[in-house]
């Protein structure tokens, strides 16, 4: 544990400022490059996973809390102590947890191989971070997002993914050629298409890249088009569908299943 | 279509004070043994499955639109008209749709056979939600809440069940020995125990109930001790657990695979 602590009082200060913005801001978000991780458990997360943190900083009342201490205990760099009152306007949530961290975005290097998701303008980012969340437990290695999503790494998402976002590569922004770059294995759309074969009848041990579309308005059709199939999953009479996150966990371990089964 | 018209233009009329307690207030609902349905899709949801609505509610603003006739044209009983102000502050949603329902909670007819899923302490009412629509995609009959669970009928657990609902048979608050009543077959809890067995090891063809527990208390031990089994989903090293409802669709749709594939 490193004993260089630095107490801040004022809202005026500019690394204040710039933490409640990364907190409350995706354009800021996009523009540093960086996001603010909330609570112990995604601080715990990116240190597991060795993310580069710029900045830990906790609030006075917390700070002799022994999961604080702990995680203190493994931090290298400085830590910043606010008011509890200053935490919690920096916050971005309503329960503040005690401890906050600055976490640089992941840089553009292009997607690896291996299994991949690629979400298509799924705008609830509660959504985004379950996905990314089941896919990382389901060994998915690559997640794609395209322009119309919500951002990954928002507090919303961070909360959801619960550390998964750590353990993905993940690609934001992403538009045409981009979203399959790198990517080589079967493609295949989930959703209600005339030429959809069910999840069941399909041989998902080779990687697969799973395009899923926002439930509103479905995969964009040039997406669609560059799938090798069509996914359905089979369900009771009445129901038009699922929740997307549910979807994917569907078919996600269903690969999972079947390459266990060999 | 009816022609009864009603319109009503003050806050203070008593229909319209109890409309908006139903759609802000769980205890309410509960009070009145009803809830407020959001938008066309519940409202359709609720007409095709034949539930008992006591009155349809439509913003003056919205009674032109193709959708919101359609539905009128399938509604016997007499419509309230509210200027679009006065809908919007009934309105549970923050974007009101022009067209509210007042739905009967289901009444306490015993839970039936065939198969179950039995929330327990599910706090989050999109969870609630979304395990609902799930199950009734996979098939189930019958959903068990306990004490602790987030209202199935709230308006954010109904917008998220997409009308799921109106295909279950629901039980909330139940306690005690009232979870398993009227069911026969095997009681599957989910998580993380010592003697857990993967999904993939059982046979899920006959009837099964599953106990699913909530993500920061898992199951209440006496609940988790009248399993016959513990289930756990295989997951990449280093990942955790998945989201509840994501969970709650791997197990159920590894039962409708077993079923579908005999």
């Amino acid at each position: 544990m490193t004993d260089a602590l630095r107490i801040i009082t004022s809202r005026d200060n500019p690394f204040v400022k710039h933490l409640r913005s990364l907190g409350h801001s995706a354009k800021a978000r996009r523009e540093a490059g960086e996001t603010v991780l909330d609570g112990p458990h995604l601080v715990d997360a990116a240190l597991s996973a060795g993310a580069h943190l710029s900045a830990v900083v906790v609030a006075e009342g917390a700070r002799a809390r022994g999961e604080i201490q702990g995680l203190l205990d493994r931090w290298a760099g400085p830590t910043t102590v606010l008011p509890d009152g200053l935490f919690a306007w920096v916050s971005p949530v309503e329960t503040p947890s005690g401890i906050l961290a600055i976490a640089s975005l992941p840089s553009g290097s292009p997607p690896g191989g291996g299994d991949r998701v690629v979400l298509d303008r799924i705008q609830d980012a509660g959504n985004v971070g379950t996905i990314l969340r089941t896919a990382a437990a389901a060994g998915v290695q690559t997640a794609v997002l395209t322009a119309g999503c919500a951002q990954a790494w928002s507090p919303k998402g961070l909360r959801a993914g619960m550390g998964a976002h750590f353990r993905l590569d993940i690609h934001e922004l992403a538009e045409g050629e981009d979203v399959l770059v790198g990517f080589s294995g079967t493609v295949l759309a989930t959703g209600m298409a005339a030429d959809a074969r069910g999840l069941y009848g399909w041989d998902l041990r080779g990687p697969v890249a799973w395009l899923l579309g926002s439930e509103g308005h479905g995969l964009a059709p040039e997406l669609g088009a560059r799938a090798d199939g069509r996914v359905v999953i089979p369900m009771a009479a009445g129901i038009e569908s699922l929740n997307v996150a549910a979807a994917a966990a569907v078919c996600l371990f269903e690969q999972v299943r079947q390459r266990q089964q060999g």
